[in-house]
């Protein structure tokens, strides 16, 4: 039974929660937030004990390890006092919006074989790790083209997006990290365009609403992932896997089987509402994997690693965008 | 809260326990089983009481409801019981394999304000719900042809076999009571066709896997149904109701949406592994249902009345079968 | 090159026309039509020769084939004619509505080498020729539920409704032979349910306009069709061959791969306008295969034996319309 | 009846001369060859005369419009004597490989008042042309990210690459086209990332097999076209025009609807074998469009404008390949 403390008890911070709460093997035991009605409130329904100072997680014996759901600016010292307490750790992405604070955590974990797993949870959409898994698995031989697209649902709110890192580091991140998953390789290189075509206020707050990348990887592959902050007709995300020996296609879903066939036109379901609906089960198998991997299961987790690369890209298509010149990706490790 | 007592731990049984168990304003309270150590595993799950004696059930104040699981040959008893002591009763169809004990049971409960919900989970089904509500909305126009098809994907084991009341009480059944409840009027004349194509064990234990059904709406609609106890490719359904503005169709579900394109063809996903990983979700929407009901929201569940429906289309069925006669239905009614 | 004479140079007949004058290997030679100025339209657009009587047809050393598209109530007579002339055959089906007719031509016919083919120019359709193919090389095991379905778009004109035979002799027809073509048997038994539901006028004409019919095969397969005058979104055919170890499918066709995705739905392309449309491309595949047969090529054809099967199970569908029961079919052959 | 003369009996020459000859509004009446042997065969199908010089053909009123579908490298000279003469022109695409022969040909056309149609024919593509009519007609809103999909079959011969202009001037062309036609304003700067991945002999001929492009439009939506010289799987062309109420699909094509069901997989059809068989169809419609808009008919062909903006970007996606950097484009005018 992995008893879990958790940081944030805001929309992904219960999100977690619950799974936590539903899995047989682990139990939500404690939960620590700066609104502490808030914290207060989760407590209650998963039977956890609110805690008022973060370093009694740190500190405990009865905590296996630790969530962090917290807004962004709080995840490099929660993640510091968890390697420094040795406590296996789920981070949500983004790891720091400022890149040396990443780079500062990534000096302290360094040869620790403390696990740090980060939020990528679209590694555990089912249809995407089929695709990745028969992709590596050679059923189509070597990649050639990787199409990532998502789109949508609704702009954010500008107070968030102010917050957000922007569209590439809050948006874009999971398909950077998704990109040199299913590839097996970093992206070497990076072109962005951008532009605010949906909310001016997103422009005026110095962001993009959309967004085009492209980058090479070291075999020579390309990889073109198209973004968008809205999309009128729900949540739309797709993958394309175009290689020597075929393609794997992770298609747009809709949300039923469901068609009415009247004079002109068939018409099929509607998409996802949003983002989240999308990949909702995903955040409970994310869980599960995770439980599984401290129990000793040999489980391919998103890392630490995966975290620091998917943000060194992040930062290259920023000054892609910036300087509209395609940009060089020397990973930075510690 | 409403407060379940359980007749049965076996397969069925486990599944409503465990949506009982998850749902926020019910709980499971009592669990009886001849197998006693199955009704003690169920239990200490789920922190319920094991009972020895289904009286004790019926005459305790701590239990708002009961759900009949248990063996077919015990729904009647079961049924009567819980009628005369008033509980709101949740039973699985069949009723009864001998229609008289059914016609003794609906006796009993004419007149009676009580629920007593009939197991039709295929009305549950997302897909399903929809393509109903949206013909009964009147989106295409009157009913012409309706069309029902469920396959496979196994067929039953002969000990199974033996006491299920045979592929059309046991099987179709489901589909007898979707074509009423889509089409809104019950079928006045049947015909079958049956065979024994997938498994010759099945023929000699006097039953078929192969069925074909046709019925006559009131309306002058026309209703069809294959059934099949096998299919190569996992469990298949599907349903057509062609109307005279246009037809909805709830069409047949695949796993993913992951296709495949390599030389000569594209591979998309399997089907479902059998009809429970088909209609899984639709026992929890299901029990929610039940249990707002109870809590007094206006929702139309499938009633004992409509059991009893079934069951007679199901006999005509079957007493066609025999005589290679289309069969007229006579509702009986107490 | 086959040279052809045409008998009615009306719809189908031009059709007809067209696709011989543009094949290779063929051209129409002469024309007959009651209606003369109708044959001198078509003949002037083909280069072909007014014909103003049929017996210089069957006479002239200079026409090598005939195809008989006038009016059904002239099929046997002309089919007569062109069997005593040894000039091979296309006539459209039905042979004739009258089955005494019909057998007086089969009489005719019997024990003579001459192609008579018949118009059932499904089996030309690409989708379906592949289904049938693939189902005969066994690629999925033995055939267990034929499900044939037709639909629409728009009632016939009563004139035509009173000349045409009848829904199922006019319509249904074609799924009788597809039926016995691709199960490799013929039913040894029929039951049909119709009702009019389209147009109460079609009834006052003493014919119905939905359909469904039951069919036993010889292995003990199930077969059903359904039939609509009317489907208010197009054309609609599908066929589903559900055998032991998978299902082919030949599903509905729409008219393109546009796809519009908005708030609420994604649409896509409506269906055929009309049974013509959806078909038309087969029509140019059976003359293609006509003249390659006439040249000598194995290909096997629908013929006069196959047409006089449809009829005979259309004729046994009528008699269980009436009478309410399933009825054997003895194929009569003389 | 437009009479066509046509130079080149090639490849592409025979497809437009079938189309010619079949249209009943045109005829071709003269084919030129420089493989005499070429002309004389196509002529003889079509009923033309076979013409030693072109000059003949330009001096001849018995013309009515030349079709130029001969090599490249005589597009240019062609063109300008058709333009002297005065005679309407359908020109194979591209121009001419070199920008300055393709400008000479420009200001020779400049301020005359002569249909000089360029050989885009995925505009008559019947999907792609209903996608860019509702898309103008103001269905979707506005445009904010246009993907454009085309990939393989099968890399061309060594020695078509040689003389083709390289990738992006022989295949991304069509979509440097579409993209412009599609969202009705030209790209103001184009990046290209390329790699050669299918065929190093590809590479060692100084070319591509593999490209991406993105590019800016004026009113700030962005374009990314992907393109392979090969795709394992048959040919695959795509288009989402993706705006601010909805998104326009035309999606990618198969041959039929047929679906074999085997466990653990739905097979459905192959995708078309090359280019060409995608396309065909829509070679008929493109002459068809022709001499209808040579008759007098209001129809938006493409033209000799067309052409030349498609090739100054292909122009600018090379430059931006060679340099690695994002490249305006000033759309050069006489």
């Amino acid at each position: 039974m992995i008893r879990f403390a958790l940081f944030g008890a805001g929309f992904i911070g219960k999100v977690h929660a619950k799974n936590i709460h539903n899995h047989p093997n682990a139990k939500l035991t404690h939960v620590y937030d700066v609104n502490v009605e808030a914290a207060q409130q989760l407590s209650a329904q998963v039977g956890a004990t609110v805690v008022a100072n973060p370093d009694d997680i740190f500190a405990s014996a009865d905590v296996d390890a630790v969530a962090i759901c917290s807004s962004t600016n709080t995840h490099s010292d929660l993640l510091a006092a968890a390697i420094r307490a040795n406590k296996p750790i789920f981070c949500e992405k983004p790891i720091d919006l400022n890149i040396e604070r990443v780079k500062a955590v990534a000096t302290l974990l360094k040869g620790k074989d403390l696990p740090v797993v980060m939020g990528f949870s679209r590694r555990f959409d089912a249809d995407y790790a089929e695709a990745q898994r028969r992709y590596r698995a050679g059923e189509i031989g070597k990649l050639e083209i990787l199409q990532l697209t998502a789109r949508g649902p609704k702009p954010p709110a500008i107070s968030y997006v102010k917050v957000s890192g922007g569209q590439l580091r809050d948006q874009t991140i999971h398909y950077f990290d998704l990109a040199a998953w299913i590839a097996g390789e970093a992206p070497t290189e990076v072109y962005t365009s951008g532009a605010c075509l949906v909310d001016p206020a997103i422009g005026e707050a110095g962001d993009i609403d959309t967004a085009l990348v492209m980058m090479k990887l070291p075999s020579g592959a390309l990889v073109q992932i198209d973004n968008s902050r809205r999309a009128a007709y729900g949540y739309d995300e797709r993958i394309e896997i175009f290689a020597s020996e075929g393609m794997l296609e992770a298609g747009r879903k809709q949300l039923s089987d469901v068609r009415k066939y009247v004079n002109g036109r068939v018409e099929s379901a509607a998409m996802h509402a949003g983002w989240f609906e999308r990949i909702e089960v995903s955040f409970g198998t994310f869980i599960d994997a995770f439980v599984r991997s401290l129990h000793g299961e040999a489980i391919t987790m998103p890392t630490f690693w995966d975290g620091l690369r998917a943000q060194q890209m992040a930062e290259a298509a920023y000054q892609s965008l910036q300087t509209n010149q395609p940009v060089k990706v020397d990973y930075w490790l510690p």
